[in-house]
């Protein structure tokens, strides 16, 4: 995996966490794995096409999902996750897709992405491709970004 | 959602259940769903990009995710799902990307397709776009293909 596109995408989520959220991210060490990624409680799920193709995961736990969904509405306490609580949730990947997009043309990388799908529930992500894992710590609780992007065998 | 699109779709998985598994396969009747569906303990997610964009994701239990992946070893007995059957249920995945970008284009309509993620867990995918769902009945179990793929908002 290209280190640019890595940067590309933890720069959109950054960004978006401090545009439209306010917040401070401070990202924590990267970590590279293989075979399973945890979904944790709510994660996000963004297909990518084009000239790298594969997958961005942003898996939080359901209390920084609460959070974020309290935010997205207007500094709200959010007690349990509706059909509303989702659908913020997808626009929240929303963001992120557009704004990892637009990183990586920034960086001469052209691509799609998919309308964020969410995964409810513990569960596993597995792949036979490499993910890196960056988390990224904030007020909000800890959201885990999963890369895994790579050009196509040719 | 175009309902050619869907039939192409479902032209698709049972084209592979038919070619690569020598499977009679039975469509029972689709059901339209949003906000959640059930990945049931084993889905396949592809992500589509281009005329239309979404999903589409495979679920089947544990043990059709296990026959599944015997008929793929030659007609071997799984017992357990370990790394080389998740890469097999990858492999799968795969099959049904490109039979089903093929299948698009024949209804002129050009998409490109993520490698496939596996999801591994009971949980849901929830999405405020609308879902249809096909159950493929077949010897090896049932296969829900769960259907997501709309026109960008212009």
């Amino acid at each position: 995996m290209n280190v640019d596109h890595i940067n590309a995408v933890c720069r959109a989520t950054k960004g978006i966490l401090s545009s439209h959220f306010g917040l401070e991210v401070e990202p924590k060490t990267p970590k590279a794995g293989v075979h399973a990624i945890p979904s944790n409680d709510v994660s996000v799920v963004l297909g990518v096409n084009g000239e790298v193709n594969g997958q961005i995961v942003c898996a939080v736990d359901e209390q920084t999902a609460k959070n974020i969904v309290g935010v997205m509405m207007g500094g709200m306490t959010i007690l349990d996750l509706d059909d509303m609580s989702w659908s913020a949730i997808q626009e929240f990947g929303n963001w992120i897709a557009g704004s990892t997009a637009t990183e990586l043309s920034k960086v001469n990388c052209l691509i799609d992405v998919t309308p964020p799908i969410v995964n409810d529930g513990r569960s596993s992500f597995r792949s036979s491709e490499q993910f890196i894992t960056v988390p990224l710590a904030s007020t909000l609780g800890q959201i885990d970004v999963h890369i895994s992007l790579h050009k196509k065998a040719s």
